[in-house]
């Protein structure tokens, strides 16, 4: 069960970080986009090439000190087929090297439509009677607009495949708030999505109380968290907007239950271009070790934080 | 811009029918994927061609009366890059017999991440000084769960690229009224989203009164249209559930405004594989001819029955 390779990786090395692979071409360092142009020439081909010799530093780098990546497919798809196929290489590294993979893909629609989602993502497609993969993760995020028709799909996927999903229910950005916060019968509708995938947590729970139905949780609101702890007993929250998106281990702590367990922290930017934030440190190709060790002093600095507060899980 | 391209395509095909190109591999004519697995197996390749050899057909039956297709990405993205290739291949072809494309993408999320998803999508990807096409369509259907910043991103690229969206606002599934008709301060979320819709409409009019930026409003809920016609005066309905979903002509006029403009009818399953319904008059190898017929019938439906309204354009 996903939640329960979850929990166990966490666990074992002692950390709630997720590394959030959100690779951006003019973030990578220059040395490594130069050297794919020479190869390819300016173009999607390079691009794509350039990413993935980045992602595989980085994954070398964390891997044993982090239960889970998530990489963001916007950022491979808008290299179109090229992208793409690092995206499917990002994922299998890391995947090889122990970790749990969260697709951060967003996806949602009707239900048969969801079903070719999940079945891209996490499931397995039918080509008569030869099952195959294609893009399969052990986790991905699904928007709830169009309600349980769409949830349903990937649950009947998670059970199958053993895989998980992260629901949006309050996101990071600026505007989160214009429909998520809006109130309907005393309720937020975040709040209203909460209990969705409460119901839906019911089904899927593992061994240590938890479902490997959860929820996004953005970092940026901690006076929601508190609630949303509540409203979402079994869910594990995946938690975005720490670091440069303002949120503090402070503001996480109400994500985790007493016992410490119940949220991932992901920071994308702030640990893949460490190297550039202290240049006298560290080279252009040192970006490895610089992400190492943002996202060293990340699981402590959270670790201390939940120490602190009673709530230190190992 | 994209909804004069629209609106003339409309006016010269005398159609408002836009063909769902949602291919289910299992009800692809035999022959069809025989040949393919025949010579690759059956693998995602194979599958991916046969997707390909269909669409290609579907396309060259009915280019000449719609304005429009919609391919919808889940049932191309199931069957991994091979399968993403598909789709590209067929938005090409559409595009170069003079269709536009619609992606149904229904992608959304935080800002920077959106603007990757439009990038890839309706505008073009930098990689250092060269500015490249990833997945380039006309228009593509979005998520409103994340709000304005989302939105904000592909107006955009709608504006620098002469390119279109529409913004989801009641979808025609079972439970889209979950969250969508919550009501909150006296108005229905839906009709929250369709007012966000309308103030982006204006930024992006056009010479016929309308915007490049429009609505999925669902024909499965008639009722609903009226309001929404009112509270988006300026937005273009791309209106799904027609036909195989529920939808009849009468329940999608109220998406037209007095002149006959305003709404775009998509039907997929009934077109693609209306051979399979008419089996004494079809062989398998008839279906392009099959989804000729039922495209022309479906137009000249909801011309008569705007006709019977005084809504004909033409």
């Amino acid at each position: 069960m996903f939640i329960d390779r979850l929990i166990r990786q966490i666990q074992e090395k002692k950390s709630n970080v997720v590394v959030g692979l959100d690779p951006r071409l003019e973030m990578i360092p220059k040395f490594i986009r130069e050297k794919h142009y020479g190869l390819y020439g300016k173009n999607l081909r390079a691009a794509a090439e350039a990413l993935w010799e980045f992602n595989r530093e980085i994954i070398e780098s964390v891997y044993d000190i982090v239960p889970a990546v998530k990489p963001q497919i916007a950022f491979y798809e808008q290299y179109g087929l090229e992208g793409l196929e690092a995206y499917q290489r990002t994922c299998n590294l890391a995947k090889e090297k122990g970790l749990l993979v969260i697709g951060d893909i967003k996806r949602g629609d009707i239900g048969t439509t969801s079903k070719a989602y999940a079945d891209a993502h996490l499931g397995m497609v039918q080509v008569e009677d030869e099952k195959l993969e294609a893009f399969s993760v052990d986790a991905v995020t699904v928007n709830p607009y169009l309600g349980d028709d769409c949830l349903k799909e990937f649950i009947g996927d998670i059970q199958t495949y053993q895989k998980g999903m992260f629901v949006l229910v309050k996101t990071s950005n600026p505007t989160s708030g214009q429909l998520q916060d809006l109130e309907s019968g005393g309720m937020k509708i975040y709040e209203i999505v909460a209990q969705m995938v409460n119901r839906w947590s019911k089904e899927t729970l593992g061994e240590y109380g938890y479902a490997s139905v959860g929820a996004v949780v953005a970092a940026t609101y901690p006076e929601q968290a508190r609630t949303l702890r509540m409203l979402m007993p079994a869910s594990y929250f995946l938690v975005p907007g720490y670091g440069a998106q303002g949120g503090t281990a402070k503001d996480i702590l109400d994500c985790f239950d007493e016992k410490g367990l119940g949220a991932i922290i992901n920071s994308s930017r702030d640990i893949l271009y460490a190297y550039r934030k202290n240049p006298k440190e560290y080279g252009e190709e040192d970006f490895g070790k610089a992400a190492r060790a943002e996202t060293s002093r990340m699981r402590e600095e959270i670790n201390d934080a939940l120490d602190e507060n009673g709530k230190k899980y190992w």
